[in-house]
């Protein structure tokens, strides 16, 4: 079923602007593709899973609006979130001469966004570009705030840039393609707007996590929407991450210790952050911020997205260990993001035993 | 002589600002490096010509402030503006667990303050960094306008970002060191100011460029400060070089060129920014926008500042050929910056038949 697309009016502190589309039926209306800055060259980067999916279809579409559409195709997967990809895209652009008011376009995850958002961020100084996000967590994630990154030997997402799209396309029919676990992972990005902004939209999700797993399009179709809407109200507030936007790490302090603890790669993001949202609404309700019963609560939703309410053993000291190292602990001290009240968060230091209890009672 | 410190406060379009404190005695003053980003560390990245002779001072002024100050010391020279010497920042900024509080300071020329200020760019999506620039170049070049970038195999500048310092001190007393071959170049960006934006300013130039060349304190103050007021006021207008911006290049696209003809290294870039404003001024006037005495008083001025005004004979083809892969040309047709009448510049098309001329009557 067709539904009519919505749209989301990201602000940004410059005066500038972008949309987000969201909705079904967008790769091939041709009045997703109009309006783009004009150029003489368009330049898709995607990897190898999805351009047999989705590349031609949307060659056809940019072939009106452009005198050459070119392409890059990368490799699959986090461990290519690398320099030499970022090199393979700016390699590609001055090979072909590219000038500055080329276009890129980042078809794909999250990765692929993040590189393309980089690549674009840097060539000539800045080029516009379209984000084209095929996963839920893309779709929610990269669409609002401007984070883009490439990964370092020495840590993840340490090389970036704030750099804003000029137009987001989240089709939900992509979400067809994508592997239960990936729709999982997510939903954990969606589910963490209810607690940390919007205590309605946490009821909303209780009632619809069956709709929104069995990818029923109205209702993804309101929740990316709302997503994206909490999360430009609070980096609309906090461009740099100097502050507020920190919330948005709800569940990611306890995830990453979990991701590196693991080796990246054998839980995906979102199920690290699922996993790192028990704890973090653990560690809520042993703080004295939250009634006992947030912690089931959160926890079954969580649980009934499909994603992983128990921990690794990675040992505790290892897990303090992790979570010290993450770049979020400022001149030393851990903070970790935590709610203050259901739809509202905040970063607070805890102590090692508290938070050494909520891991203990979190991993098996 | 010692003179008070002249400042010019940038004003950023995100309502942010910053000062470029001018003057003589700054380095070893205090109040310089009062106010600046508090931090753990604080990170100085210089070149082996220029540690000798300034780090342990600007080191003595900042220990008190952070509880470490690291150095990363790179080979000096354009052909080290390059990914291999970002590299060398960025692992060391990894390597000593930097967070995204850490200050950088680029003390040094033109390359040191693209290469920091582009490290600092996409350090962990940005940290804060102050420009020490200890050429007369750098001075005024690198002070307003926020480029940052480094070299690519395939083209200059070619991978960078638009990122602003938080403080620049252009201590005048680092141009006593400077090689006079280097003096004359920076002079070239500082005459580009008179006949593009500000007809009194260059006949104070005419007036001073002799005590300019005889380093005397208080003309440089005044060169400096009036080159970072204008750059400023035409940077403010077009912070991400979409039109205005572009009469920055006055000379660029010929001295590029030249540059790139000859293989990066022979001429200095202010010497064939010079040597190409000659040829500017001629094709200005060839188009009938200026009298043809402007011409003969914009290239006795050049050659009293020290800088050539004769072009290497590469033969008009390849000339053309080395301008129309320049980035300023978008889409195919070369541009030029042309002066429009004295104070004031613009971009036009010109026939080859008028380049050709031009670049024939200067060159041998």
């Amino acid at each position: 079923m067709q539904h009519p697309p919505e749209s989301v009016s990201i602000a940004l502190p410059d005066g500038r602007s972008y949309d987000i589309l969201i909705g079904t039926c967008l790769f091939d209306a041709a009045a997703t593709w109009q309006g783009l800055p004009r150029a003489a060259a368009a330049v898709i980067v995607t990897n190898e899973t999805i351009a047999p999916l989705y590349l031609e279809r949307l060659k056809r579409q940019l072939a009106p609006h452009y005198e050459r559409v070119d392409v890059v195709l990368l490799p699959d997967g986090e461990e290519h979130k690398n320099q030499d990809s970022l090199n393979a895209i700016v390699d590609h652009l001055l090979g072909q001469a590219c000038d500055r008011k080329t276009v890129l376009f980042a078809l794909g995850g999250g990765v692929i966004g993040d590189m393309t958002g980089f690549a674009a961020a840097i060539y000539m100084r800045g080029v516009p570009f379209v984000q084209v996000p095929t996963t839920l967590l893309a779709q929610v994630d990269s669409s609002v705030g401007g984070k883009t990154a490439i990964n370092h030997p020495l840590g993840k997402n340490m090389v970036g840039a704030f750099y804003q799209p000029v137009r987001v396309v989240a089709d939900l029919d992509t979400l067809d393609t994508l592997p239960r676990r990936e729709l999982s992972a997510g939903l954990a990005e969606i589910i963490k707007y209810g607690p940390i902004a919007d205590p309605a939209f946490l009821e909303w999700l209780e009632a619809n996590i069956d709709a929104l797993l069995a990818r029923d399009k109205a209702a993804l179709a309101y929740a990316v929407k709302r997503s994206c809407e909490i999360k430009a109200d609070v980096v609309g507030q906090d461009e740099r991450e100097q502050g507020l936007r920190a919330i948005l790490n709800f569940g990611h302090t306890f995830g990453h210790a979990i991701e590196t603890g693991l080796g990246y790669g054998e839980w995906l993001h979102g199920e690290a952050v699922g996993c790192g949202m028990v704890m973090a609404s653990d560690l809520s309700v042993r703080l004295g911020l939250m009634p006992a019963e947030f912690l089931p609560r959160m926890k079954r939703l969580i649980e009934r997205a499909g994603l992983p309410v128990v921990g690794p053993k990675l040992g505790i000291a290892r897990y303090l260990e992790l979570m010290q190292v993450d770049k979020k602990a400022e001149g030393g001290a851990i903070r970790f993001v935590v709610i203050e009240g259901l739809g509202k968060a905040g970063m607070r230091p805890a102590p090692d035993e508290l938070v050494a209890a909520v891991i203990e009672a979190h991993t098996a």
